[in-house]
């Protein structure tokens, strides 16, 4: 039974501008980081808007947020969609927020027109998708799909020492359901590209095919702290000469490697003086590449790139591989219900590979799922200067929409 | 007149424990950086004493702590001596403050004697000089000198944003006297080596010629932020990777420039997130070299591999130079006041240029000035481990009092 819903761009936007005010930023960003105070704030206009509409909304122990609209058969296995609420440090309006928010459009549109699915919908706000404050990236949708344990996920601490499950029992979003706590015969995620390749084809719909595999490190190197004016350079085990070569080396498998990204992100020196050699340097690493054996290979490099500048300089050096996420590619029939909702509004799609890591990658591994995409202004993301148009975050929100009633039409 | 009056080891070092609680810290160093309470809290253990000893505390509007003991004729100059009490964030129990501590010692020991010089002596506490909290270091003795205007010092602000003058008056040691408040007929300063020369050849005075210059630079690097998984390699304008060469040049120079070293200090990366591209980072660089021609090569070195780093990255790139000290002699006559005593108690002495800046090098600009250094052991300082012996602690200061008393009697 075909429908013609049509969602409201205007009302989804107003959404967006109004959510933005949690953790809005001067630069017109958002810092709305994982379990904040802010992060409870937007839980908590996000749970009344969906009870609003007479969703019931369940929380599980990682504080993931289920929004359910009960269907004709309550007894099938419900078409899940979302997206994470959480921003980075210095984010935009966009990333995340949008598959959350267009999918609050997708409930409001079927609420208002009374229609009911056959199988019960479920709109998921999944936590702490970012990683900046606890790490991993997707902890609550892997913690979800078991590809992480409970222990480790809510024992996360961040850079105070705040463990996850303490800072989410502080914002009163702890709950008790346990990892796959429901099944989903089909889960979609709209978000925005976060590359240029839309904007520069003039796509408006991304049909994304697969998401690259990431592999995430913790690396110190240490020296010994010495005064920087009397002690010569022969004598000298210098932390931070040692990072320096390693960054540009971790630099190095990004262009060597094809088709890789190679990212060192973060680094914090100690002691930090002016005036003092650096004894300690503790750096985050952040591999990517679409093919496994690719990004093996990278590991390969990186770990040899570290034992031998380790060695050159006579440093002692640490690595832990404290995340893996393997390549994922996506459900081929799901795609085609994005591809064909895109066509019966005129879209122009591009089929893409993911090159960041997304909450559906993660749901992918215990039920058919699938990603879409919408442009973002230069492909610029993490970022306050994060920008896409109204317009194409309604026709985002109308393929999520027509794509969800796809899959219940096959029922 | 030649006197046989003999400091107390036992109670120097008595001195230096008791002192090192003040700012205490669980490795065994000490974290008094200056202005801080802790600084305010040895300050006034340092006047009690003081004043104890029937001295006289003046301060002047950089804090800088003057305790004078008349002698027989008040108008001549006084001779003075001292250091420094503040501490790096991680410092040991030695630097700095076995130069005050062993002044006040010199100070008791003519008390005990009832002993009066002809000239009076003064024994100072130099503001700030490790310069970890303020910039430049020597932020007292070079205001004291006209090195730095009082305007510059006192508006000199500290990370969180705090001046040195509002610090200043925070702990209660904002005195009302300007810069050349007195006159110095000499200036010792006693200070532990912080290198390794002095230990490995059984010395145990160095007899300190000179004092390397320094130039102290702050240099951002400014790219984009951007997602490290949806960012190709090609389209990246990463300022880590930028920053990670420029520290490798910085090392290579202090490599090429003979008789120099050179180091990047601190580093602060933002938005040091995993998973983003840094936008930009801020450094420190501090270039020594005993010859001013040879750190004028250094610092053109610099600036060439900054513009050609960022040129090559498409970053954006400033540096400034925000202090420069040239190279320093000391007084050849009070060099050999210090030999002569040194000589006196059958002590092996070691001429030394100082890798480490010093008060004393501000001073030299304004007095005949000198400086002695004890061993350290294995050179380590600006270190919780920093260590030296009560014996070496005893004849650094025997030696001080011989030699101005040495001074004293040319009158």
């Amino acid at each position: 039974m075909k429908t013609n819903l049509t969602i409201d761009p205007a009302r989804l936007w107003s959404d967006l501008m109004e959510t933005a005010r949690f953790g809005g930023t001067p630069g017109g960003g958002i810092n709305r980081q994982a379990l904040s105070v802010e992060d409870g704030q937007v839980r908590g206009w996000f749970r009344q808007q969906c009870e609003a509409l007479g969703c019931t909304v369940e929380i599980d122990r990682f504080g993931n947020m289920f929004a359910r609209r009960p269907g004709q058969d309550n007894s099938l296995p419900a078409i899940g969609f979302g997206s994470h609420l959480d921003t980075q440090p210095t984010g935009g309006k966009f990333d995340g927020v949008l598959g959350v928010l267009a999918g609050l459009e997708v409930m409001r549109t079927l609420h208002r027109a009374g229609y009911v699915t056959k199988a019960p919908l479920e709109l998921v706000n999944w936590t702490n998708e970012e990683g900046s404050r606890f790490s991993p990236a997707m902890q609550g949708s892997a913690a979800f799909a078991s590809l992480l344990t409970p222990e480790a996920t809510l024992n996360a601490t961040d850079r105070d020492g705040t463990r996850y499950g303490d800072a989410l029992a502080a914002i009163g979003y702890a709950g008790e359901l346990g990892p796959g706590s429901r099944f989903y015969s089909a889960f979609y995620e709209l978000h925005i590209e976060q590359g240029p390749v839309l904007e520069a084809e003039e796509a408006t719909i991304g049909i994304v095919e697969a998401v690259q595999g990431i592999r995430w490190y913790d690396v110190t190197m240490t020296g010994t702290s010495a005064h920087t004016g009397a002690t010569p350079m022969h004598l000298r085990r210098n932390a931070l000469v040692g990072a320096a070569r390693f960054t540009d080396a971790v630099e190095a498998i990004g262009w060597e490697v094809k088709g890789g990204v190679a990212t060192v992100g973060s680094m914090v020196v100690k002691p930090n003086a002016r005036n003092v050699v650096p004894g300690e340097v503790v750096m985050s690493v952040d591999l990517r590449h679409p093919d496994d054996d690719s990004l093996t290979l990278m590991d390969q490099k990186l770990n040899a790139a570290l034992a031998r500048i380790a060695s050159e300089l006579h440093l002692e050096q640490a690595i832990n591989c404290m995340w893996y996420c393997p390549p994922v590619k996506f459900d081929t029939t799901l795609q085609a219900h994005i591809a064909s909702a895109a066509a019966k509004y005129g879209y122009k799609t591009r089929n893409l590979v993911s090159g960041a890591g997304h909450d559906a990658a993660c749901i992918a591994s215990i039920a058919p799922t699938a990603m879409l995409f919408i442009p973002c202004a230069g492909g610029i993301s993490h970022n306050e200067a994060e920008s896409s148009t109204l317009e194409d975050c309604g026709a985002g929100a109308q393929v999520l929409l027509d794509a969800i009633l796809a899959r219940d039409e096959t029922y």
